[in-house]
């Protein structure tokens, strides 16, 4: 199975497409889809728009995870989050894609075993199962690893619950 | 000049293309683009890219004008309206359409006169101006009107300081 995970944003947006074989996991592409502050906001959504149907049409994953953040610091950037979100999750439903949400709690929990783990030793997690190294360079990159990571844990904790019973 | 005035939600948009003929405010289109909650996040998303195409597509407006809500009362809503903001202002883009911000007191005082005036006396002057009944049955749809109509007053004072300097 492949995931595609996202982190949405209106300057950055995250990639990340996911795909496990075996036990092990492997990045087919990473990345960070940027849009100029200086455009005009339907200019920055559309760029967003074509670069994201790019990144799924070159790596065709099987589904979709997202962070779902309700607890911003403030409204105006949960409103520009949404927005990107919203665009992000418009792309990913043409290609019949299924989105899964996960809290960044969950997304936590399932990478470290902590819920409060913080974002850099999400990255070195995110980067040591991949293999690449993620840390600083590309934060919003990682972060949407990290929420692909977590889908496919919990997809495999699932499918395990399943045999067992 | 008619300007597509929109108030962007996932449950409801509420949309009105209002255009104006001399000093008289015309109606030419309005109402709301609603989307079911059993449905999943993109697929409301794709009704709302759809039926705002149609609207588009029918009404030919010049321009769009939105209300840009920063002070949700909380980040959930905020990011929802976000997230079917962003989907609207990417229609709107794809349309060539420029689109003009506007705050919420901005609309209240280009309609009343009065920044801290409350939704039932917007839907009342909106009512009035377009010579139709907005007031109770679909309150999205007049925060639409109202927005557009605050675009159309905001662009004829500065055509008129234009001409007088």
């Amino acid at each position: 199975m492949k995931v595609l995970g996202l982190d949405p944003g209106l300057a950055r947006t995250g990639y990340a497409v996911v795909g496990d074989c075996g036990f092990d996991l492997k990045a087919d592409s990473i990345g960070v889809i940027r849009t100029d502050k200086d455009m005009s906001l339907p200019e920055r959504l559309a760029i967003l728009e074509s670069e994201l149907v790019k990144v799924i049409e070159d790596s065709d994953p099987d589904c979709a995870a997202i962070e779902r953040l309700y607890f911003q610091v403030n409204t105006k950037s949960a409103m520009q989050v949404g927005e990107a979100a919203g665009v992000a999750l418009l792309v990913v439903g043409r290609f019949g894609l299924e989105v899964f949400g996960y809290s960044p709690n969950e997304v936590k929990q399932a990478l470290t075993g902590y819920g409060a783990a913080d974002k850099r030793q999400i990255a070195a997690m995110a980067s040591k199962l991949l293999g690449i190294e993620l840390s600083n360079s590309c934060p919003d990159a990682a972060d949407a690893a990290a929420v692909a990571i977590a889908h496919l844990n919990f997809s495999r904790v699932r499918a395990a619950t399943r045999r067992a019973l």
